[in-house]
Formats: C-alpha cells, sequence, structure tokens
C-alpha cells in the first residue's frame, strides 16, 4: 500500500526535512524513533567494500542491545569514503542521539545515494537538529525521504490478531541485486518478541523475500533490512508474527521489482522441483537477473528459450527430460519444446506482471523471485548519473 | 585481423554455404577438415542445460582420439530439443563423416541460434552432402558463416619461429558470459604438439581468455572453444606455441567484447593487488557485467563508485584502505575520494575503449577482463528475437 494515511505501529514516530543533500531539494534527512527499547534483527550487505552505516549497523548488531531510532540520509551513500566517511557516519549518530535524549549506541544509521563522496555534514547536522520538531506517526513523509530513483514509495503493513501492527517502506530501484538485504527495506513493529527468534528467523525471511530481488544484479555498498519490534502492542504469537513479517517483507520486495529502473513491468519466475530451496531461489533469481530474459519481457517476446539457458548457468540441478515451463500459464516446454500459439502468448504478455513457472524435475523443493524487464530507459537513467 | 585472404594452416580445407537455416538466406553451414588426424582440447560450457553439441563433443573428448573435422551450423542452437535433438546432432556428424570419407567419432559438431527448436534436418543433411565442393584454404567464408547477431567475422592468426601458423575464429555477440569458453572458439594450427600437454595447458588459457570476456552475464548453452592441431608443419617448442595460442585467443576474446550486442566501445578492466589470479579475474569480471558501469561507459560518465560497488560484490579480497581506481589513466581514488577534473575524464571516455585500472591492495595477483557498454540497441536486438 501507498496511501498517505499510514500510520506507524504505537509508539514510533518519524520525521523528515530537505537537508541539501538532495540538489533537487526534495525531503533527504529522515528518523524513526520509538519512545520504548526495540528488539530488532539486522542484515546488510555481503559486498566487501560495504558502506560505514552497514560496518557500524554490524557493530550495534554485535553488541546485542536494544535500539531506540534510525536515522537514514538520501543522496549520498557514504561509501568509499574512507575514514572520514566513518567517523561522519558516528557522527550523525551521535548528534540524533543527542536531540532524542537516548544513547548513540542505540541509534542506528543508513546512508543511500551516490558512491565516493564525502557527505556535506553541515548540512546534515544542521538538518538533525530539527528532526525532533517534525516527529508524528505519519509514515509517508519517512518513505518518501529514503528515495533515490524509486518513483513511488514503499509501503506495506499488516495487523496481528492481538491488535498488534507491522510496519514496512522501503527504497530501492536500482543496483538490486541484494546479497543478505536491499536498500534499503525497514519494519516496525508494536508487537513484543523475543530478540534472539527474531534474529534466528530473520535471514530466512531475508532469503526468501529480499535476496529473491534483482533488478541489473548489481549489489550496492549500502544494502540493508531490519525490523526493530517495541512491544508496546503486547506479546505475540512469534509464529503468527513471523508469517506476518514475511508477508511485507514479500508485498515490499515485490514493489521493488516492479518499480525498477527503467521497468514497466513485473518480472515473477515460480521455480519447482529442486533439490533445494537454495537451489530453486538461484535458478528463480537467476532468470530475473538475465538481461536477455528481461529483453524479451520487455517486448512481450515468449522466447522460453532464455529460461532454459537462465536455469542452466544458474547451477541449480536440473532433469531436461523432466523440465516443464509455462509462459504466463501456457505450457511451451516439457522435456521437449511444446507447440504453441505464439501470437497469443505474445499478446498474454503484455500486462502489469508476466510469470514464468518452471519445474526443474529434480527434486520437492520450491523458491519465487522477482524483477523488471530491461527497457531502453534503464540505460538512459544510469548513463548520466554524476556528470 | 578480418582480412579476407587469411587461409587455413598447411592440411585444413573449409567450406560454407546457405542451407535455409537462417531466415535470412545468409550462409549458416560450414565445416573444417583436416587431412591429418589432429591432437585437439575442448572447453564446453558449465550450464546444466547444455546443448547437444556440447554432450556429444565431451563425449568425443573423453575417449581421448585424434579429431579430423569440425561441422558446424548457425541459426538454431539445437539446445533444449531433447532426445530428438541428440538424435540429430549425431546425424549430422555421420553425415560430414561419410562425404569426407573419415570417421564420425572424428567429426566435432557446433550448432549456434535460437534455443528450444528442433533442427530443418531435411536442409541440414541437403546442405552436408554439398559442403565437400567448396572445400578450400580461404578462412574468410567460415568465419562469416558462424556468425548469428555478430556485426563483423572475428579472425586472429599467429606464425611460429619454425613457420607453423595458428589461425583462430569466433563467434559471439549476445549470451556472453562464457564458463569454460566463448560460443565459439575454434583455432587451427598445423603445428606438432602432444595432445596431452594442450589438454593440460588449455584450461588456464580459456580462463585467461574467454572466460574473462562478458557481454551481458548470460552464459550460453552452447559455448565451446576448441584448438585443433595437424602436425603438418613439423615439432614445435611447447611454450612458445602455447604463449601464441593465447594471444590468439585473447585476440579473439577482444573482438567478441568490442562486438557486444550494442555496444559502441570496448569496456577493459585491468585488476592488480588480489590475492590471487582467480579473484583478480573475478573483480574484473564483475565490473564488466555490471549494467550500472556499462551505463556509466556508454554515457561518459567517470562514475568510478560503480567500480567500487561492483568489486566490493564479486567476493575478492579487499583492502579498501590500499586501493586505488584510475580511469582512462586518471587517479580518482586512493583509499579515499581524490579530485579530478570530471569534464576532462568525461572526455577521455568518449573513445572506442575505456579502461580501469583497480589495485585491489590485498595481494600479488593481477587479472585483465573485457566487455562493452550498455545501449539503448542491446534492448531493441533483443525484445523482438522470436516473434
Amino acid at each position: 500500500m501507498t496511501e498517505t494515511d499510514l500510520t506507524f505501529p504505537r509508539g514510533f514516530r518519524a520525521a523528515a526535512l530537505a537537508a541539501g543533500i538532495k540538489p533537487s531539494g526534495r525531503t533527504d534527512l529522515s528518523c524513526v524513533a520509538s519512545d520504548a527499547e526495540c528488539a530488532w534483527a539486522f542484515a546488510g550487505t555481503r559486498s566487501t567494500t560495504a558502506a560505514a552505516c552497514v560496518t557500524r549497523n554490524r557493530e550495534v548488531y554485535a553488541r546485542g542491545g536494544p535500539v531506540r531510532a534510525l536515522v537514514v540520509n538520501a543522496g549520498n551513500a557514504n561509501a568509499a569514503t574512507g575514514a572520514q566517511g566513518a567517523r561522519d557516519n558516528a557522527a550523525i549518530a551521535d548528534a540524533l542521539g543527542s536531540v532524542l535524549n537516548v544513547d548513540a549506541g542505540a541509534v542506528l544509521t543508513a546512508s543511500t545515494g551516490i558512491i565516493g563522496h564525502l557527505l556535506p555534514m553541515d548540512r546534515v547536522l544542521g538538518g538533525v537538529e530539527h528532526l525532533p520538531d517534525g516527529l508524528s506517526r505519519e509514515a509517508a513523509p519517512f518513505a518518501a525521504a529514503i528515495m533515490t530513483t524509486d518513483t513511488r514509495p514503499k509501503t506495506a503493513e499488516a495487523t496481528l490478531s492481538t491488535g498488534a501492527r507491522i510496519v514496512g517502506t522501503a527504497k530501492g530501484s536500482g543496483m538490486i541485486h541484494p546479497d543478505m538485504a536491499t536498500m534499503f527495506a525497514f519494519a516496525f513493529s508494536d508487537a513484543g518478541v523475543d530478540q534472539a527468534a527474531l534474529r534466528a528467523a530473520f535471514p530466512g525471511i531475508v532469503a526468501r523475500t529480499f535476496n529473491a530481488v534483482t533488478v541489473d544484479g548489481d549489489t550496492s555498498t549500502n544494502d540493508m533490512a531490519m525490523v526493530l519490534a517495541n512491544g508496546r502492542a503486547g506479546e505475540v504469537d512469534l509464529a503468527e508474527f513471523l508469517a506476518a513479517l514475511e508477508g511485507v517483507m514479500r508485498d515490499l520486495a515485490r514493489q521493488i521489482a516492479a518499480d525498477g529502473e527503467g521497468a514497466t513491468k513485473l518480472l515473477t519466475v515460480r521455480v519447482t522441483g529442486a533439490r533445494s530451496e537454495a537451489e530453486a531461489l538461484a535458478a528463480a533469481r537467476t532468470c530475473c537477473v538475465s538481461p536477455l530474459l528481461k529483453s524479451a519481457v520487455h517486448g512481450n517476446d515468449p522466447n522460453w528459450g532464455r529460461v532454459i539457458m537462465a536455469v542452466g548457468r544458474s547451477g541449480a540441478a536440473v532433469n531436461v527430460e523432466g523440465m516443464r515451463v509455462t509462459v504466463q500459464g501456457t505450457p511451451v516446454f516439457a522435456g521437449k519444446p511444446l507447440p504453441y500459439d505464439a501470437a497469443r502468448v505474445s499478446d498474454s504478455m503484455n500486462a502489469p506482471e508476466v510469470v514464468f513457472e518452471v519445474d526443474l524435475g529434480a527434486g520437492d523443493a520450491a523458491g519465487e523471485a522477482w524483477g523488471c524487464d530491461l527497457s531502453a530507459e534503464y540505460v538512459s537513467i544510469n548513463a548520466d548519473y554524476t556528470t
């Protein structure tokens, strides 16, 4: 959902303002604060050139304590900025902690935007001073302020049987091939959940949601996904909570894929018959990242041979004789090419979502991944970003 | 070189004709035959959905004997064609063996083109009948007949100190991210070399040449590289031969990258300071496959942050403090962002080849990879291939 009246769960408030990091003058600095300590889980990029915010959040995570706030800037990733970048990142957490009167070690940070430029710290710290003035339950200003090349904000919510809620927000449009999380996904809940149990379940949820999204195969230096639960709505059933959280994250993941840079449609690949969930997800995601399949989807071309190609390079075990492929529900391959009405299938691909189903014929595991078509617009968006 | 007067080494003859596999009416069926038995080495795609020709060549390879001929068709990959595809592939080898009067087990096969369609066997077998009529030493007709979306034929040659020669041909323009070899590279030599020594050295040569090329990250079902040496020019020094072979293959690899689908320029990434050659090659190739870096190269945008991103996701170990990056020779990063004249560097990128040099600061190994820019033309080439 992207409704403007979405509110954060009990105890969470957010603020956003234009600090002048983005040349466009759009909002680019925001925070979310909880009036109670939050149990939390986190997943950050596997990139070996991870940004300062990812590195620092990992340190806070390793200490194991609860957190109280998150501060986000868009327009500058503060990545590849060396020791100065690390100091700037810590200074932002210190400043927000100070104005909110919470310990700096309970403040998480997130930066997104161009790589390789130092933050304009005067503007950032000046903005942080004014963040407390705008704190409210409204989610829309925060969801907008974390965007870069996104064309629309991305939010999702779930309400548990006890009345506890989960509200998720995400941003991401290019450099999307998360390898732990996408850049960014934040979920907030007033449910009471055990932090250890949450942390144990989180990697699996991320694997089936954000790590199943790809726009261009490029993994960001700043990817992160996190969930903060402050317990203000009381204890909940853990299994119900985790299922609802996965639903929120899956919704956000699909929104990210559909809003991929230059995208005109969502690409969904469902794989069954795999030896393992990991192989099913690998096969599905390799299809979604293939520039050749993405181009075919853009042109409504039912060129299913590119699915066979992508599955083949994914490393997933296949039994070609037992393989099955459908395009928008039409069977096109079952151990051998099947006759089908190409014009009719092409017409059916002229839709907001194109679905390929692939049975690998090698086992019982399944997985699903999401991407988008590749358009000429992707190239024009990315051929002239800095200059 | 692409000169039309290039001849094959002693003892090799080739023929090409239009069998009617390509709707365009261009030549699409060809063969190369040697009048003496050839020592040979081979590398085929690691795809788990490899085509019939790759599977059969692997079987011939495993038997370990010498070979006499190669038959190639373009316009149809004969991949994902099931048991009938395998029978068709064997029938083509049988037919060429019969008309050349050599054992079918000494005939290699190669198919390239669309995946998932049975070959028009009447036309193919009818064409094979007429191949012997056209046999000659000329290389140009063969180099042209193996093309699909290539815009130009790709050949390279070397002459050893003894007068023995190596002539290489290749094709490939899209679905290029070889994982053993590219689709296709054939080298022929009249040198006398030991087959066991040749086979031992071949994987390393392929790793540093064809496996360092990428156009779009998509690995073909039909990739293969091979070298055939018939000894007609006598014994040669093995080290000299292997160095010359690597030079020929490197030349062909760069030609493939420069002729990538929609490409307007060659992208070269040289990595030093890696822990191992494998990590250097992985880092270099991940840069070359990045749609974001490829788009920036297309737009003459010196957005070196995308190099940091791509290296970070490659898995290669880095020491960020010791990292160095140059764009067309201009230093832009040395543990931190460096000031540089963006307009001048952008001007320098308006060239047939754009070179990034990256020192990972983590070791002493080096590697180089080649790709091309990403243009809107890539999308239009691939959005409407079958329909």
